[in-house]
């Protein structure tokens, strides 16, 4: 099971250094929404749990006898997917920075429901259910994030017809 | 209603061009994969799928009063966004490839649920069917491609574990 150990203990570092974008992400832009209350309240929330996330990954990538000072190098490709969406996440509209936030959930939802399989090859049960339980978080943020889109959206498109209404965000 | 309606424009073009860039990604990732034929042939399914939701957002977009021609520096930012995801896609991992065209999806899916919301605010009957028609074979991808994650990492895991397994797509 060597490789399976090194894909596993990998993937993990890749979801710790997702976290961290995430948490860079969010910070950036609920610091940048004005007129949104609703948005920052569940973005913050979610802040605090992307940080508790982090540390349990942590956790499961220390009991696996790895560390996470190398982790710029290991996750390279993570970042670059989640620097991707940072456009989207810096955009002007708030309509794309919802859109943006439930795409980087569901890249983490697929790391979390892959890494839950990968654990339980190896038969490591605390990082299968430290993954599920992120899981379900994630889960629960996507799922709010689609339940107000529309509302996001109608309350975008108003704004904008109301003359003098500059900051969209 | 005109911000709201250059909006509504705005958006199908960048649904446009990410629906030509999901064929562009799709069809490369699907050409390279070599050892996973169920995972390939849904997503040969969904390419011709993304072919005729793509001609569907062109008519909307033409029977709004706007053209496709356009398109490339309309929708710099939703092809960024796709291209950071890039990276996912062309990985020697088809775990990495399943993650990325979940995510993928979902940034349609969150574009399409926006969309409807914009074109029933200003009452474009037949952009809000077309969008909701679209929306329900996005959903019907990723929620395939949910269910065959753990699938696909564990036969990605068993073939890393044999040895002269060197194909890992």
């Amino acid at each position: 099971m060597t490789e399976s150990n090194d894909h596993l203990i990998d993937w993990l570092r890749d979801a710790y250094a997702m976290e961290q974008q995430a948490e860079t992400m969010l910070t950036a832009m609920s610091e940048r929404i004005e007129h949104y209350p609703d948005i920052r309240a569940r973005i913050s929330e979610h802040i605090r749990e992307t940080r508790r996330q982090a540390d349990m990954l942590r956790g499961c990538i220390e009991r696996r006898g790895g560390d996470v000072s190398t982790i710029k190098n290991m996750a390279a490709r993570a970042m670059a997917a989640a620097q991707g969406l940072g456009g989207m996440f810096a955009s002007d509209e708030i309509v794309k920075g919802a859109m943006a936030s439930y795409t980087f959930e569901h890249m983490e939802i697929a790391s979390y429901r892959c890494l839950i399989a990968a654990a339980d090859e190896v038969g490591d049960v605390e990082t299968s259910r430290v993954c599920a339980e992120i899981l379900r978080e994630e889960q629960a943020m996507a799922e709010w994030v689609f339940e107000h889109l529309p509302e996001v959206t109608r309350a975008f498109l108003a704004r904008s017809e109301t003359a003098g209404a500059e900051a969209k965000v």
